[in-house]
């Protein structure tokens, strides 16, 4: 898609990322590229050694990069020590969206008259804000969107389309909650009685920090007594599914399709992979990674990288070994017999 | 959250549990919490021996236990076989949102003029009513929710905001559908013709039984030919997706992110742990249960506990040992010969 | 559901599909069915020698299958090479909806000024229709659908109920997407300043190629800088998740619950099983198949068929045999010092 027409000059880019400007201040730039991509009127970035290669050969206007990479540049330099950083600045400089949403009520949103209102607040055609709601300053409400009862969405938070907040719910300030997502849908509680299932009553709420951003089609299930609690800045990807009285601590970021079963801990600074497991009732200590697909099954005092699964093989060669694996415990046993032996019993 | 202000008896609740009381009947009680967190003016419950450390101490007015248990209580008791389905029982008594949806249709939704609604039917702003729907007495429709041409939900089904019922869905009596949810979708089905794939036309329905819940966010799709069933009183949880012409048993209960491929059948009173993976065309027994993150690629014709995957560990361990899997078909060759020869050939 | 009381004659059908019929070719029939289950009425198909079992004993008024089974067919024959490709076929005549959505913008939809619509562009009720957009020709915008300010869609694409599609999407002709599912939410994109991450805007689009099919709550995220690009007759299952700058080659499938990390390319003529998880970053070639829950984080250059995880199995076997998994390179290394001396060290 196209980045808007809107420019900048080097030395305000500068200005605004506190970047060493070696070049021409006065250049005009109109948007962001990769260093292969960039055109005559983008800045491009060095953020990773790995693109180093491709840094001699830019056509950008200017180069975003670490001080140590000076030399191979052709164009002007924007010197930073995590240029990385300044290209999530630059990225949000340069965002179309950015500033565009008029704010006010849109004729077809059905808004309770009830609704506490901040100052700027935008809400789009066909949402429906409930009795009891309150939205802060400069909260933006997509299209579709329903706002449940009760549900406090604190300032500059965006929802975007079709987003739905069910009742009770607290959002922080600044959260971003992506199209289809579901905050505060009943978690997942039944007493059986032998024969049948009995509904418990999600009871709880869900509490949102600050800063907090939810992919597309996640949902965070609200707690069954007491709340399901996402921390500050916590980054959640598309297709996670949070169970019921959930915690997770801040600065924690979870990938794509993660799924966290009920009332366990993820501590702060946490990173979770792709498709990662998590059981129910543990607990996760500060600092711990877990890679794709990892199945966690018992609590993670320490922190570190954790793993489990095995990677893809050719499946010839994959049905030979899957089917060993269920021999596993008969090979160790085996194996420490013939040691002790010096053959087979 | 807060609950709201609703206040019962001892006595009141003794008897709608049909729990022995010991202790001041008239005690009134205005909410429900864990031993370690109630108010005096809350029930709390014990239903797990683990939380039997925290009854002596507990502030709560009484506590929903077995007999069993009943010494070291310090507050009114109320005594039940099975206390876990007492909170449950309880915890709907003191569910806010029970009875507080009022009954008509919002102005802004889009009811057809031939829509057969029942008495006391509710739906709510923004929602889509195809022509042809029956809607039985007492159903709640959500705001923003879409009901397809010719679908039937039975009495006292509740959809939540932003629920999707496609063409031709029959849904049973006391269904809760939790919202983003999809029910009727098309299948996933195509012939290829050695360059391309051609649709097939998925002309099957969806048949949910009564008392089924359907979590947020998931996904149950219609049949190619002949419809996708799921039995009564089953239970599924968030960002399941169940595929065309998947046959569940009464009773069964998935958990969050399972994925069920098409046409296999599920038992009766089955449980699938979350993230667990069914292959298609299988048959699975009543009474299986299939813990967190297992593949299942062949059928299971015996009640029991089933699993796969390994758990997560220190990533440089697993590493050594994953490396180690794509030779386990070589290891128990070298194994067996050496079991043979008394050494390596 | 029943399917409408459309008929053909067995001669329109053998005309349509290209098939050679053996039979009575003024018999109406009114449907399709499987052999076992057809009426007298009805067309049954055998595109699968384990159903052979089924002719003998099939009330359907024809079968379509190929010449070499035609033996013991106690019908009508309509004979083809590719039999279940004459089923798509003939799954599309006999579809209910097909030619059932009423051309016109629906009055409660939300359609701006500036939109450009093609003939006869069906939008309906409780839609949103931004700023920019333009629909083809006999484009179906379903209820609940928002389109989002400077997207284009393809003509004869078909958005069903509740369908997100965000700003600056390109979607080609003959699109279908299904209920809840989101094109073009944000890539998960944040830099670390080391205490707490930076988002970084998601300027690019999505771009889907022509004959593209999307399944219920699947999400397809926007690209960082460039576009996350779908390929034509690409075919996406329910509840995939598709990351930021992920490219899709022509032609392939992925099943239910797919999870691909961000810049990963899959070639064209592929098929990914359900719940399958790509790392980012990775090359996957043509004609690559990938089974079931099976993790890739290695790229894969060759064509075949890959393969990961361990199949379920009694969960009493599981434990012993997943706990000897960490000792697997122990193992590994004490049969290799077996096999060297003769006995342990």
């Amino acid at each position: 898609m196209n980045q808007d027409a809107r420019t900048l000059t080097l030395a305000e880019i500068a200005e605004r990322l506190g970047a060493r400007l070696e070049g021409d201040g006065e250049r005009r730039v109109s948007g962001l590229a990769t260093l292969r991509e960039a055109e005559p009127d983008q800045v491009a970035f060095l953020a990773n050694r790995a693109y180093l290669k491709d840094l001699p050969g830019t056509r950008a206007a200017a180069v975003l990069l670490a001080p140590g990479h000076a030399e191979s540049c052709p164009a002007a330099r924007l010197e930073m020590d995590n240029p990385y950083l300044g290209y999530a600045e630059l990225s949000r400089l340069f965002d179309p969206l950015a500033g565009r949403t008029p704010a006010g009520i849109h004729p077809t949103a059905v808004v309770a008259a009830d609704v506490r209102l901040g100052a700027g607040v935008a809400i789009g055609p066909q949402a429906v804000i409930e009795s009891g709601v309150e939205l802060g300053d400069e909260v933006v409400i997509g299209p579709g969107c329903v706002v449940g009862a009760d549900s406090t969405i604190g300032p500059g938070s965006r929802l975007h389309a079709n987003v739905t907040v069910c009742h009770g719910v607290v959002i922080g300030a600044r959260a971003i909650l992506h199209s289809g997502c579901v905050i505060g849908g009943d978690g997942f509680g039944f007493a059986h009685d032998g024969a049948r299932w009995h509904k418990i009553a999600q009871l709880g709420g869900v509490v949102l920090g600050d800063d907090v951003e939810v992919g597309s089609c996640s949902s965070i299930d609200r707690g069954a007594l007491g709340d399901t609690s996402i921390g500050d800045d916590v980054k959640i990807d598309s297709q996670v599914q949070i169970a019921h009285n959930v915690q997770i601590g801040d600065h924690s970021a979870l990938a794509g399709c993660v799924g966290i079963a009920g009332s366990t801990r993820v501590g702060r600074h946490c990173m979770l992979g792709g498709g990662v497991g998590l059981s129910g009732h543990l607990t996760i200590a500060d600092g711990v990674q877990v890679t794709g697909m990892s199945l966690v099954t018992n609590s993670i005092l320490e922190p570190g990288i954790y793993s489990s699964g095995t990677g893809a093989m050719d499946n010839a060669q994959w049905r030979r070994n899957a089917v060993r694996f269920k021999q596993l415990d008969d090979i160790a046993r085996r194996l420490a017999r013939l040691e002790k032996t010096g053959r087979s019993g």
